[in-house]
């Protein structure tokens, strides 16, 4: 799907499910971040651990990386989950993670156009919901999702597992 | 695993994977609940649609249901899924989702068994994070989570998928 063309602030970006080839794109993406900075390899090549995750995920239908392509440069991605639940009358529901946009395309619609692809895909399976959680330390981010429709109605808990 | 014995609050109780003769006692905690109650089906038999849910969870190992059983009695059900992601360098990630625990047997420590349960299997997987989101209107969950040593630093936002 290509979105954009009415509007000069938004680039033409086309929205399209990664290969491995866009995997060097996708993990500077992830690095380029304040928060992933610190969370991702900085290395050129691509780790073996970012190779397997990407073949697990490819191997899976309710696991799906999205990127939005613009003049042949991955500048956005998202990784889309369908999940299966008890709950909600076992409803499946979508999860969004990873969401990421090149710094210098920020609020300019790629990220609006990746969850229009995202949200229109979780329609399509039949999900009833769609959730992420959001770093505190991102209040833009925030505010960007709840412009989208969502419902800051949760707090987002985690539990880093140390080594054992 | 069986916890429990050394303290007399806390009655015995066995965690172990849910099988589908379950799913009564199953939905019956999810919906005594107050805001279960509107989301979940209150027919003494469990419709189809919770059915075809747990077939699904069952038959992927990624998913799975924990229950805590006490004299014979399911008294506690969570979901625990392992999602694959690149981000943290192609992390796994284990999530919980669907924590119920039956009114007369809450803050005995039933709970807190069942999380020390999925904690020890999201080791096992090789997860480096357990996530979680709990509505804001559980301020009593919120608190024992954090006890568990889970830190609120996430928004959890919800976009609910009207019919189209």
């Amino acid at each position: 799907m290509t979105h954009g063309g009415s509007s000069e602030t938004i680039p033409p970006v086309e929205l399209r499910l990664a290969a491995e080839d866009d995997l060097p794109a996708i993990v500077a993406l992830l690095a380029d971040d304040p928060l992933g900075a610190s969370r991702e390899s900085s290395d050129a090549k691509v780790s073996d651990a970012y190779r397997a995750a990407f073949a697990t995920i490819s191997a899976d239908d309710n696991h799906l990386l999205l990127v939005a392509e613009s003049k042949d440069e991955v500048v956005g991605v998202l990784q889309l989950s369908f999940l299966p639940h008890l709950t909600y009358e076992g409803g499946w529901r979508a999860q969004i993670e990873g969401v990421r946009v090149a710094a210098r395309l920020r609020s300019l619609g790629v990220g609006r156009a990746m969850f229009e692809e995202a949200i229109e895909r979780a329609r399509a399976r039949g999900c009833h919901l769609v959730q992420l959680t959001t770093d505190r330390r991102r209040p833009d981010a925030l505010a960007f999702y709840e412009r989208l429709g969502f419902v800051a109605s949760h707090d987002g808990l985690k539990l880093h597992l140390g080594e054992t």
